[in-house]
């Protein structure tokens, strides 16, 4: 098998080709080649029988992206985008990476005679933007309230119909927000979500920007590589023409989270927590969805997490892991 | 005031360029220049005090696209769009025309500086896929079966995003299929709608190819004009960020309409429908919606047809004014 990560340097992307690195499989399947995609350049290595190659380009410069695409990978994993703040803070980059860049993917794909591969697309529940039903369910209009979450919903109607076209077998996962996100805070808004808990770990003092009663739906690192590989792996005809399914989650307020902590870590490290109410970010979070009803992912196979305890115990076996 | 109109020779473009001509206003407005734009000329002429200017062009090409705008007109219908047939027969050119144009419009105001010009996008139930509620609430997620209508839904998102980004201030109004359609017969798989009226009314046999239980949602021409001007004029700010909506319409069965056409103009044209049951247009027609609860569209003061028996009616009164 041969298979193309694009965004293979990000923190899903790097989790993914471990995962693939490990088993050196994908379902029934014996990997020969991973081609590592970014523009960072991915610094993992061959092992065992995997052949690691790794490039390093833009997703947006169509040469790049066909000459990735005439290697005719069986499954791609496109990873590859700018987050929200910076989609958000550069029109033009937002709508020439995360718009522009997966047409052309889909593009070149289209270009490969006799050619189908699997294609999985990292879509967002930053499609859908607020007045929400709680829960949201598989049937509420999707209607984003941002340039990246409008620009991975484009990427979701491409996806159906060059499916449906038969171009290549897709299917888009809209992951939630992954927490704990491993290393530095980033200046994502929804950063906190994951600085709550990664800071008093490492017995830092953490910000909490908003209120405790704040929820959200959340998922963590390890199940979001859980809904990659099952994504490229399940059966897609089940599905129909409607290939985007959001992701299974954890509907958590903040005080829940908190809770959690305690429990795991003890009540020395939730108190490394200063509440330091940001009126900017508690708007942008009041826009953002609380509460889903992912029962098409359900019935496909998809698993959330077991509890946010787990999230916590995972996050602190990693971090040992990793030094 | 400056007007332009994208797609101004086709049936709704010049309806409403003949509206706009006839009053020579727009809301409280007095035109000055009405820009006729499409790749087939239009023939309409200076009327009164509104000078009329018309282009002939390519809107996928972008020189032409940006001299367009260069004009700086307060409101922008785009109407110009290959239809669902021949999107769904030619990929790359219902992709180049129904979005690339799309996007090269509204980048193309973008580009204006101190310019935020009302755009109105005419979008289409197309937008809409299988399975169906019923009706179909304004919540319900649009999910299209055919590369029309995710160009059509690519086009509102793009069209939401642009105006909450403040570049311009965009309406996109979902169309009913036009019932009756004047002119000759053409191949959209919907002709039928119209042709099992407009044929019968001129003395002409036409062929009903599905069961006379079929219901779909329709609005005359003369309610797509409505609809167009309204958009032009009333206030968006309601809107918020939802900027298009499904226009209302009558959901009408085929047995209701030509029960309808024998009571409007008798039983010897109504006998003109031949059945001649067609195992492709039904199965196309089986993934159309029948019916809607469009609530923000009527909050908003679109108003449907009043009957079908109108609808009629006023077909005949066009027909026997155009000659
Ligand atoms: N992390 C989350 O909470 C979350 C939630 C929903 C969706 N997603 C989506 O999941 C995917 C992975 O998320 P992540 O957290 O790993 O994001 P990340 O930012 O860590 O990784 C994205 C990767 O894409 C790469 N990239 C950016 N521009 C590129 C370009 N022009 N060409 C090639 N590569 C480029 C970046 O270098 C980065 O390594 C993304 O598509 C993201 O939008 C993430
Ligand atoms: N008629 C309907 O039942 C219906 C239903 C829903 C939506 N709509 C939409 O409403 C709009 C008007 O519909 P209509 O029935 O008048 O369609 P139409 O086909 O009669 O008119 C569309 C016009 O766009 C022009 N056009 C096509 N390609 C172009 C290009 N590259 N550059 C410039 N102009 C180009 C065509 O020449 C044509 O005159 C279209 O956008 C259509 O998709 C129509």
């Amino acid at each position: 098998m041969d298979i193309l990560i694009l965004g293979a340097a990000g923190m899903v992307g790097r989790k993914l080709a471990e995962a693939l690195l490990d088993t050196g499989r994908l379902g029934e399947g014996e990997i020969a080649r991973l081609t590592l995609f970014d523009v960072v350049p991915s610094d993992l290595q061959s092992r065992g029988a995997v052949a690691v190659e790794t490039r390093a380009g833009d997703i947006a410069d169509p040469a790049t992206v066909q000459a990735l695409v005439a290697q005719r990978p069986d499954v791609i994993f496109h990873l590859a985008a700018i987050v929200s703040g910076e989609a958000e803070a550069d029109f033009d980059k937002g709508y020439r990476i995360n718009l522009d860049g997966t047409r052309l993917l889909f593009e070149a794909i289209r270009a490969q005679p006799d050619y189908r591969p699997r294609v999985v697309y990292t879509s967002s529940i930053a499609v859908f933007g607020a007045p929400f039903a709680e829960p949201i369910t598989d049937d509420f209009v999707p209607a984003p309230m941002t340039s990246y979450g409008t620009q991975k919903l484009i990427g979701e109607l491409l996806l159906n119909d060059y499916t449906r076209r038969g171009i290549f077998d897709g299917i888009g996962i809209r992951l939630p927000t992954i927490v704990v996100r491993p290393g530095k805070p980033n200046k994502a808004a929804s950063g906190f979500f994951s600085g709550i808990i990664r800071e008093p770990l490492a017995g830092v003092e953490a910000v909490l920007p908003v209120e405790d009663d704040v929820r959200h739906w959340v998922a963590s690192p390890a199940a979001a590589t859980g809904f990659l590989l099952h994504a490229a792996t399940m059966d897609l005809a089940p599905l129909g023409a409607r290939r985007c399914l959001t992701m299974p989650g954890l509907s958590i307020s903040v005080a829940e989270m908190i809770a959690a902590l305690r429990e795991v870590a003890g009540d020395d490290v939730a108190a490394l927590i200063r509440r330091e109410p940001d009126a900017t970010i508690r708007g942008i979070v009041a826009g953002w969805p609380r509460d889903f009803a992912p029962d098409r992912a359900l019935a496909a196979g998809f698993t959330a997490d077991a509890s946010f305890q787990d999230i916590i115990r995972a996050h602190i076996r990693d971090t040992a892991a990793g030094g």
